[in-house]
């Protein structure tokens, strides 16, 4: 595995196809899922560690993010990792961008609500990843899935050739949706934690049993965070192209939520696949054993 | 030449080095002199023809704005054009863009404040032709002082790994700058538009002499503009990098010209280069008999 500090380096070793997996580090068996679908598809598997301050605002936990380049480095070579893009700052941001990257629409909801600006900084470097490095395909997991049509849509609106690639959710054992923040966790607020993701498995059951309504979905999920004491922000059901609200569950679609619990903020969510009566939903993998996170 | 009508064949045909010269088409000396410079550094040279609706205001000049496909078939193939990209409106914007380019600084003054949103449609449209074309070197007139800042920004902010070359400003043997809307000048608007370029070579005279002021400079357009009749929009010393007002000429500058002349609008600029005492002026090149817009 070569590690690469500038975007010249990486096109530079890139040959044949390039499959992009864009990361923040902290790495775990969310990431690694990445890794492994742009082993299948790619001659050369990039990824990238890079904590981006633009997507982080002022109240956001930009200088706490847990960092483990160590780990890291040894988990993307052997998930076969061909190219460790790790950027220093300025070579990411020599100055500061005059450029900034506005998507309306599919940003204004949800978590492009709840923080401000995130997008914005999401939607720059993820152009600058797709500019600098030119993948053929690039992985995004679906825990973010209001990011992922927020990347859709960028690659389309600028003719990126790049086919953004979906990757499931990864959930311990217990149900709980891989995220490196999950270290702030205490045990008893882990506990409590698990209410989101039962709260969503709760009403992936419901759909598949028929229920098609977005408020009582979204009311299994209030339900269980409600009696989990968690600070709620958001529970919807979107439309998983355009992120916005939707009444009824059809097409394409996610159910997210977002709480807080201390001071770390947390979302998850299941997607639904609607044709005619059929309902599918992608609730995500589980693992058999603990994850790496909780390996400390 | 091969002549596309998608980024994916314009990607299918190009090979090695890609040099991409956009235009708008009614091809003149001035776009030929970009086809001219990629061939010297490109193995596929790519021009581009796609009058974009996002960069006209809606009291701009898009309905009206002339073509002459047969004509620019025959004048860029004669110039050694490889791939001639004649994309329609929905292949650039199958669905309207939810995406938005936005520049700070260099896109707030000049041609920004005149024509609200023009550099948003400006940049939009260019980071899709280095998405989807990922040429090595791109090239732009520098009649267009303000757009060549911006590109230059847009390019290095999003690390798109392309060359962006500027080439100098070609004027009729009177000195009026090549510009397609120059057909629609009648024969005494013509001799009124004069004004801008006698003033700006004026201007540059002076700057050889010695004179560094900008007020000074921007003096020598203002008396000739005046006594034309011309409508003078704005006369500006600017940081070619920047695009910011400068007071005193330094390090590399433009002497910009906006005004209009009927229902026609007409730009114009001097770039200049100062090392220590030396001041270099790129008046731009002046063909020797009537450019191919005064044939017809």
């Amino acid at each position: 595995m070569i590690v690469a500090d500038s975007f010249e380096q990486v096109r530079s070793v890139v040959t044949g196809k390039a499959g992009l997996a864009p990361t923040m580090g902290y790495l775990h068996e969310g990431h690694l899922s990445l890794f492994r679908a742009a082993r299948e598809k790619s001659d050369t598997v990039v990824a990238s560690i890079f904590v981006n301050p633009l997507q982080f605002g002022p109240d956001d936990d930009l200088s706490r993010y847990p960092r483990d380049l160590d780990r890291d480095h040894r988990l993307a070579e052997e998930a076969g990792v061909d190219v460790l893009f790790m950027p220093p700052v300025d070579e990411m941001y020599p100055v500061p961008p005059a450029t900034r990257i506005v998507l309306d629409g599919v940003a204004d909801y949800f978590e492009g609500a709840y923080r401000p600006g995130h997008f914005e900084g999401v939607a720059i470097v993820v152009a600058k990843l797709f500019a600098g490095i030119q993948p053929q395909s690039a992985y995004f997991g679906r825990k973010d899935a209001q990011q992922l049509a927020v990347v859709h849509r960028l690659a389309r609106d600028l003719s990126f050739p790049v086919e953004v690639v979906p990757v499931s959710t990864v959930r311990e054992a217990d149900g709980l949706a891989l995220s490196s923040r999950n270290r702030f966790l205490t045990a008893p607020q882990r506990q409590q934690a698990l209410a989101l993701s039962r709260g969503l498995l709760a009403a992936a059951d419901a759909a598949e049993k028929g229920e098609l309504g977005g408020l009582a979905l979204e009311s299994l999920v209030i339900a269980e965070v409600d009696d989990s004491g968690l600070d709620l922000e958001y529970v919807a059901l979107a439309d998983s192209a355009t992120a916005q609200p939707r009444a009824i569950l059809e097409g394409e679609s996610f159910l997210a939520v977002a709480a807080r619990v201390g001071e770390t903020r947390l979302i998850d969510n299941v997607a639904f696949s609607v044709e005619g009566d059929l309902v599918t939903v992608d609730r995500g993998q589980t693992l058999e054993g603990p994850s790496v996170l909780e390996e400390e």
